[in-house]
């Protein structure tokens, strides 16, 4: 096999590890230079390489590549933007190709969740169809926790740490209030369909009546009566309630919490807010003075507070796909699996992108307590591995804040006449 | 002078760091059992005086006072309950004197703002009226950073790093989505009338065009046609625009912009969220896809991202509140005194109460950029010597989060009749 260069691309929302995967891409690459040339890096995702935006990595130095290790957001930029069916848009599929050709790129490591997990397989089906083959390997990426056959996606764990702990510092902070001022608390967190990052709030809980109190999941529907039941008694019982949310909270019909009439002043329906919406009802049925929170993007990009498990498999999967790539391997994701609890010990393994993509991981029943409001042990044992350690981070010591990285772009020279993506 | 005990109370919204004034107090009476009996803490402050329930800190191990530094929230309970006027609620310090009497307290510690301030002044009038002088020292603590004449106050410091960090980590987040995704992110911060907090997010911007773009303060009044206009402009200039709101932002007249009459489907008018208030009025002027955070209690319960500074401040106004209450002050706050930018110098020393009870500092116009959207540079050399360094804390490796310490409250002993607080 003739030395090829190859093509990375960040996918989807962005985390606090991705560059850290990234780093083990590129450091890895640059271990192989028999096999792979050039690493050349979409600009903005896939988008990138559709306008043939390539950012040529051999303009950054060792130690900017190294600082990618412990910068959160996406370096290169992503995008939100899914390649369309390949039976009505084959143009799109066409063009890709013709920029890897054009750029003599023969390796592709595309960055990301489920939807991008089904592009590289794609991407790998029709670069054989057109008769230029490339090696597409998914890097595994996702907040949401919800690829299959990998134990986790590099990017939850870190997610995890951050919302176990702001529970947990938060919880103390209500708990010593409670009895003139806050009774109910409310922390919304990410994920529209899988409850695993508000299940990571349980692991704040290391005894009975801590924080925690309720945990509402997206896999499970919200009852109203059954939820304010369980809100009284736990102040009574504690002096008072936190709860955490997960965004995709929802009724037995399908309809989110958050989009559930609430309306402004000009009759817009407000969007987002699901931790508003709950506070307002506490207040209507209960009369609990509250305080909620919603910690958006600041949970997926808190690199300040990654978990070295996350940090770790992120680089890892990172390394990995290149490995497989040089092997010779195609359309296949370096999964992390899980062999023991304790000692928590893994390895990297490889998954065929057709049973990834487009297969969403959800909470299992037996992770959720029988009333639905909390995390059991076997979550418990699943999850706390992957929020252990902290992970390294310079801080300078004038501003008092880590040296992040910030990368200029140095873009490949364009061979090919524009598209529009 | 007689050896007597003496009475701690934390009072208000509590830090991530007034335990290590708790902690400062503790081990510094310790120190001088040749004068200082007992340490009692009142359960949930103040009112743990006033209806004698009084947490014997003798009962705690010197490790679980260590444990304090670096434990957020409460360790005795805090409350929002201020002491009536002096005038028609006589009953209430006639109480408190009675309560250090019958424990033969002579030292009054009491942790707290601005109105804590005062009445701890009150505390040491009333005392020799009655013929039982008593020793008040006020510790001071508040995350609004509105204390007069010391140069900051505990709890802010660490407050500010949240900010500046969290401003930071979501920018780069943005940043490198915002082609094709968010384009504005807003996020809301503590400071109803002073706007120290939020001028901390401007930290976060170490060259021109990076986040935060915009910070709305209390002390400048909201001009949405301005604000709209620097947010277009950022979003043309940058790709995207990040914001950095106070709860406390207010329009002319002096209505807060979350009371701007957002309503839910009830009809109730929708209780705070400047954010979703903000995010809304972007929507509807420029169309901007957007985001938004909250951080509320999460920010001034973060002890993992403390401060180093903060964290040594608030100890040393601990440890130096109990020396000046053995050397036979009396009614006086520990201040900060700042001696040096650079290097970073700072004293304690007596500031009497009546000049610090009843006193906001708000933020100096020349803190402010002209066009009342940014910080200047004479801003930041103030703000970022009290964001320096990382304060340890020590992580549990199984469960991956840090060891804070939950105190079992032993009471002293009642001494009098039931009393309503």
């Amino acid at each position: 096999m003739s030395k090829q260069n190859a093509f990375y691309a960040q996918s989807g929302g962005v985390t606090s590890v991705i560059n850290a995967s990234a780093c083990g891409v590129i450091e890895t690459a640059r271990k192989h230079s028999d096999k792979i040339g050039t690493v050349y890096a979409g600009q903005n995702g896939i988008i990138g390489a559709l306008v043939e935006e390539l950012i040529d990595t051999n303009a950054i130095s060792e130690q900017d590549v190294a600082a990618l290790r412990h910068t959160p957001g996406g370096a290169f930029g992503s995008c939100r933007y899914k390649l369309k069916d390949i039976e009505t848009h084959r143009e799109q599929y066409e063009r890709l190709i013709e920029v890897f050709k054009a750029h003599d790129i023969g390796y592709f490591f595309y960055n990301g969740g489920n939807d991008s997990a089904d592009t590289c397989l794609k991407v790998s089906q029709i670069s054989e169809k057109l008769g230029y083959p490339i090696k597409a390997i998914h890097v595994p990426k996702t907040v949401d926790n919800d690829l299959p056959i990998t134990d986790t996606c590099p990017g939850f764990g870190s997610v995890a740490k951050y919302i176990a702990l702001s529970t947990m510092e938060a919880g103390l902070d209500i708990q010593s209030m409670c009895e003139t001022s806050t009774k109910v608390f409310i922390l919304e967190v990410m994920g529209r369909h899988a409850g695993w990052i508000a299940a990571a709030g349980g692991l704040a809980q290391q005894a009975e009546g801590q924080p925690p109190h309720i945990i509402i999941f997206p896999e499970i529907a919200f009852d109203r009566e059954a939820f304010m039941k369980k809100v009284d008694q736990s102040v009574k019982d504690n002096g008072y309630c936190v709860i955490v949310v997960s965004e995709g909270a929802h009724y037995e019909d399908g309809t989110f919490l958050a989009d559930a009439g609430t309306k402004d002043a000009f009759g817009h329906t407000q969007l987002g807010g699901v931790a508003p919406t709950l506070a307002n009802m506490v207040r209507e049925d209960l009369g609990y003075k509250y305080h909620w929170a919603v910690a958006d993007y600041l949970q997926r990009a808190a690199r300040h507070i990654s978990s070295k498990t996350d940090v770790e498999q992120a680089y890892a999967v990172g390394q990995a796909a290149v490995e497989m790539a040089v092997e010779g391997k195609n359309a296949v994701m370096p999964a992390i699996i899980r062999k023991s609890n304790a000692p928590f010990e893994w390895v990297i393994e490889e998954a065929p992108l057709d049973k990834v993509a487009n297969v969403e991981k959800f909470m299992p029943r037996d992770f959720i307590t029988e009333d639905g409001f909390g995390i059991t042990e076997a979550c418990r044992e699943y999850l706390e591995p992957l929020i252990r350690g902290e992970a390294e981070l310079p801080y300078d010591e004038k501003t008092g804040l880590p040296r992040y990285v910030r990368l200029s772009h140095t873009l490949a020279e364009k061979k090919l006449p524009e598209f529009k993506a």
